[in-house]
């Protein structure tokens, strides 16, 4: 028996709507992950659901109807919503009929350490691999924060930490831009600079830092075989001279006249030198 | 003396306001660079200045004054506006007090066969590199367009074609996130499939395109040091096949569990794969 949400003031409503808020989110603990690719990523990952909230119009496609089964196959409450309704809740103007509310499940730097990175799934000879964490310090931009997740996931990097004062990863167009890599990839949130740099001593990283600083060792030369954590800042005030000051500063080479790259840009640039020294480097 | 204007229905606001508009920008011929950083490389680059609107608060600064001094003896015809005004014409809610307004330049393919890469400033070895093109097919997002055009200039790209059905470059998102490099590099706009295999057998550039297909060959494996152009395709459809059949297949590898990648992070691995093979490959 489906339960039918028609009313603009139904606690569901109000609460998932509210959820697109930072605030509101910390305190219900939960987020939201909307549309069909997302939701199927949600429906696979190994991630705590809450609820769903759908409209009429899903549940008749094939893909819509075929998410709502799996959803249900794990004991996800699903709520047929009225397009009012669903609208009310829903962040983007064209959520495709599906969101879902999952719950935020915090991620520790002790967390972190414990990561078996043979768990991850990739080439054979990952688990021999060293581990990697990505650093974003005091990040804002939202699609930014996403794009690297997505980014680091897709590398294989072991994990990402974030500190404090970065954007949300829960929020509405982080979640969107990490494509399902949020459900994937361990994000530690808030997290200090001297958390960090004592994180790093203690699992023997070697501490890199991204500055717009041609004094600094181009990160075509930096050994990124070995256990590594490297920080990106953000973009307008680059990475923050505490853990600058804490790191072994690295820039990437630049020809034309631009003066400096987006962070996403820049994460990818050197996720991909890292990927290219542990699986694709010449003997 | 300088010319105020107060009144909403002015004709250089009205036709401003008109410029965040393809059709309109298209008939115009012109587009619009808002904010100071953007507004600052426009007055330094190479190109035609139209007119400039800025606000009473904007003169008053010293990095605004220095700017509208700039634009002066350019002999640019600066405007103050009053703030409703300026709202009017500005795309950006915080459009900083200064927007200008410049002339489109069309680069046609046989500019682009003709730009003198030793022009370009960068490394003293630069001019004996091979051209290297980047290739945008059917890309809708504007935010992306620009951040690959900002990327491809820091790599020492050549210059840049989109195929017909691209977003505008003149586009107000895509200016921005050029952060300047569209006064830069080259970019040849609404080109065909045909016309793209015509100029890259001409010049005897290797063509590949990105396809995620595991049979492609990973792109650390390419010689990116002979001619290239290299295609990245619309994250919903990829490359066209028209294009794909004509071109080598390349793909990104990828290790966690992410799909796909962003068009912005997959022009970034890429592109700087080809500054390492080109100034970082040791011998």
């Amino acid at each position: 028996m489906v339960e039918r949400i028609d009313s603009l003031t139904n606690k569901k409503i109000k609460d998932t709507a509210a959820l697109h808020n930072r605030r509101q989110r910390a305190k219900q603990g939960r987020f939201v992950a909307e549309g069909l690719r997302l939701g199927e990523m949600a429906a696979a990952a190994d991630w705590p659901l809450c609820y769903a909230l759908y409209t009429a119009e899903l549940a008749v496609q094939s893909r819509g109807a075929a998410l709502l089964e799996q959803l249900a196959a794990k004991d996800c409450p699903c709520y047929e919503t009225s397009p009012t309704a669903f609208a009310k809740a829903a962040a983007t103007q064209s959520p495709q009929g599906i969101l879902i509310v999952m719950e935020q499940r915090p991620v520790s730097l002790t967390d972190l350490a414990q990561v078996d990175k043979a768990c991850r799934a990739g080439v054979p000879d990952q688990e021999t691999q060293a581990p990697f964490f990505v650093v974003l310090d005091g990040l804002q931009d939202p699609g930014n924060v996403g794009t690297i997740i997505r980014t680091a996931d897709a590398a294989g990097a072991t994990g990402m930490i974030l500190t404090k004062g970065s954007v949300d990863i829960y929020d509405d167009k982080t979640v969107r831009a990490t494509m399902g890599s949020l459900f994937h990839l361990p994000v530690v949130n808030g997290v200090s600079v001297a958390e960090l740099i004592a994180f790093a001593h203690e699992l023997d990283l070697q501490l890199f830092a991204t500055a717009l600083d041609a004094a600094a060792q181009p990160h075509f030369t930096c050994d990124f075989q070995r256990g590594t954590a490297i920080a990106f800042g953000n973009e307008g005030n680059g990475v923050s001279e505490a853990l600058l000051a804490a790191a072994q500063k690295v820039y990437i080479p630049m020809y034309g006249q631009a003066e400096s790259l987006n962070a996403a840009t820049s994460a990818a640039a050197i996720l991909y030198e890292m990927v290219r020294q542990r699986y694709y480097k010449l003997s």
